[in-house]
């Protein structure tokens, strides 16, 4: 019998997925799962027919594969990965490929590549991204790890992935060790800022405008032509106006309490860890937290009612500062997000393609959209750029969309509505572009109650004075007090 | 010659303040310094004529102990208290304690505690804040660690610690392992949210109203006078009137870019992992990275500049705006700190007594005000409370700041300076008493993409549905793509 291109372990809607992919495109896919049913299953349904080989246990799968054997584990993340790995080490050989496809968290998939090298074998980390949808049709995938893995997975995973509006395949080496997951789980991040940030669209036209879902409905179509064009504004222009049995919005009957799984947390804590101001992720994942408190919630809106406010407001008017609101601050999220991606290869000593991982995002994922294809061109024009904003196409951008993200961002403050993402992301960019700001008061405060010295604007940089303040402290000078 | 009563490692300057305040209320008091030159210069100046007794060794020191043996270390958090830990336990004894004053990480803490135990030692971890002159004067302790341990350092520590204005000391047990640290570590992250509320506020009167440093300080010192009545706001005006040499505002030569050491950044984690909203200590943390990206802030002001706002504003009314602004969103700091101490509880098994809290809080430290002690009356009211606002002092204080606060932000957003701690607090209080949120669009997204399913309004909760959004989708159910 002929062996396989290719092994596959797991077949959950990704795993299974991936695999019917991955057959349609000419590889024969070996397949194995911890429960054999859902093999028998697989293989007598939609593999029927089709250049599957069904494998009672690990051992079976690796002897079904072709060398260099590359076995592709679409498992849970955590220990269950850690383990198969350790089932896998010997029955493979040296030059063999233990692939992850799962979301693992970029410190474990680091662990585990040094490990398997140590071991003689090539690891990759890859990051897939795009639901079931993009698993069977095409993914985002981020693969880093063993660099001399690369050449051995491209030719599947080129094939299978998503291809950019130009052709150019939504797959390329990330980096080594942690950093195909690393840029998986930016990935995750941005895509719980872009969701945040259109959902306070949304509250904004429910609950100050009044609209219909209907109405609401034509709005994200009509975005869904201009700069905003992505799956996320297409799917909710689709969800906006589906219907439930008894004709409707089924948007209307869901309840609204968000769930996560961890990895809009992960890029929080990495921006924490990094000094990265990634405000407006961080306050993304903070709203679903905060909507999960949905007992909470409702005893207090019983104790602090919003007073509805009078509306006086043009409708389009203000749907026109509502779509520069969601742009503008869109915009700052990218530019956060990728800031975290430059002082995370600063720290890791990765060589990251920032316009290739914008091109990678560009096609088969979640936030997949043709704004990516501009961060793409402002990485053409100056691939060391420092931060997206800088792009004179993003200054422009912002600097046309900004009255109307303040007047957007005043109103929701004035109502009582809130926009914890639009509102931190503007105040990040006023931050930003802020020559002085106030932490001279605050480096005046560390020093008056913890001695922890200061540097002037009169003088270079890296002298540190201290003051007695209050001319009663002492003058020995602060190492271990931390504030 | 006779025993000490304690032993204290490490004479930087919160040391050096803690063994001279121990020895002031009557204990005598070993020390050790890994440069010996240090405790010589300690004894022959500040300690002269003192009950201290210098040691040039470890052994030294814990010979010069009376039993039960009591050894504080007051060095840098990390790996030197693990290996002082390791140069104790063969020197110690049964029910000897070794004590860590340093701003340790709670899991290390809870991790000594457990190894300490085993090798038949007793072990607290302890906050200990209020920088040096705190530490000289009376510091806020929270110690915890092992509950056997307590009543050994009791009178020590009641003796030396801050009191309440009413003379009850602020110090009491916390619980069992990590539970001081974790303690601490959130004190710091509220004095990080504490400072960026102070800043946004001086940030507003010099460059929204254009006020002198001298015309601040009365503002501060005012303020100082009311509910605001505090140890930052307090030294805040001190240095807003502090002049340098040349007779100028000190304040105004200061560099502003803010330094950290990372307990702020612990709290923000510790609330990304637990789940729950701490908005206003992750801006503050952000705040604080963003500052010192001078280089970079620079740079974007030439792109962006700011256009100052015409200003045709009441100063006084807008005084009274800002100051309900800084109250308003102290108090939902508070009770998101709160919130994480109680979910904290509840995942380590904590015992957490949240009026005693705010009472060691009320003295000695950083954070200390007047304001605790309403807290304190809010706990004692109801010590089950399950958030903060909902006690009628803080629920009236909430409304009577609202429209103040809300005028303060929505002119901050207009004027494009920026308010990051004071907009996230008034989005957190929308988000919170908020009945119904827009997350039901966001589980519509998720099951849209990802299969994730959803609840519903008009079913039960714990019921979770999920629909074929695009009519092509699989049935099979998501239990590995996460997002």
């Amino acid at each position: 019998m002929k062996k396989c291109d290719i092994g596959l372990i797991g077949l959950a809607v990704m795993g299974e997925n991936l695999a019917l992919n991955m057959e349609s495109k000419g590889f024969s896919v070996a397949v194995y799962n911890r429960t054999y049913e859902k093999v028998e299953r697989f293989i007598s349904g939609r593999a029927a027919g089709k250049n599957f080989v069904g494998c009672a246990s690990v051992e079976d799968l690796v002897s079904a594969l072709s060398r260099p054997r590359k076995v592709m584990m679409m498992i849970k993340a955590g220990q269950a990965v850690d383990d198969m790995i350790d089932r896998l080490i010997p029955l493979l050989d040296s030059g063999d490929v233990i692939i992850d496809g799962g979301n693992s968290h970029f410190p474990d998939t680091a662990r585990r590549t040094a490990y398997c090298e140590s071991k003689g074998l090539l690891y990759i980390g890859t990051g897939v991204s795009g639901g079931e949808e993009g698993a069977l049709l095409g993914p985002s995938m981020m693969p880093g790890g063993s660099p001399a893995a690369w050449q051995t997975v491209k030719p599947i995973f080129t094939a299978v992935c998503a291809k950019a509006p130009d052709g150019t395949p939504c797959c390329d080496w990330v980096g080594e060790g942690g950093a195909g997951h690393f840029v998986k789980m930016v990935h995750n991040g941005i895509e719980y800022g872009d969701m945040e940030l259109i959902c306070e669209a949304y509250g904004l036209m429910r609950d100050y405008l009044g609209m219909t879902a209907d109405e609401m409905h034509r709005v994200f179509a009509d975005w869904n032509t201009r700069e905003l064009d992505s799956y996320l504004i297409g799917i909710t222009a689709d969800i906006l106006s589906y219907r439930d049995t008894d004709g409707a919005p089924l948007v209307d009957k869901i309840l609204d309490t968000a769930g996560q799984k961890g990895t809009g947390k992960w890029t929080a804590i990495a921006s924490l860890d990094a000094g990265v101001p990634l405000t407006l992720i961080a306050e993304a994942v903070y709203a679903r937290s905060l909507s999960a408190m949905k007992d909470e919630r409702v005893a207090a809106s019983k104790v602090f009612p919003r007073t509805p406010a009078e509306l006086c407001v043009d409708r389009d008017a203000f749907l026109a500062d509502l779509f520069s609101a969601l742009y503008a601050s869109k915009i700052v999220s990218y530019a956060q997000g990728f800031a975290l991606m430059r002082a995370a290869a600063a720290e890791y000593g990765w060589n990251l393609n920032y316009g290739g991982i914008a091109l990678m995002w560009r096609g088969g994922c979640i936030i997949r959209s043709a704004f990516l294809g501009r961060i793409k061109e402002a990485y053409d024009r100056n691939p060391s750029l420092s931060n997206l904003l800088l792009d004179g196409y993003f200054t422009e951008a912002v600097k046309n969309a900004e009255s109307g993200w303040r007047r957007t961002c005043a109103a929701a403050v004035t109502a009582g509505l809130p926009v914890p993402a639009m509102t931190t992301a503007l105040g990040w960019f006023d931050g930003y572009r802020s020559e002085r700001l106030t932490a001279n008061l605050l480096q005046a405060q560390r020093d008056y109650f913890g001695a922890h010295t200061y540097e002037r604007t009169d003088m270079p940089r890296g002298e540190f004075f201290h003051t007695d303040w209050t001319g009663h402290g002492g003058d020995t000078a602060s190492s271990q007090y931390n504030a």
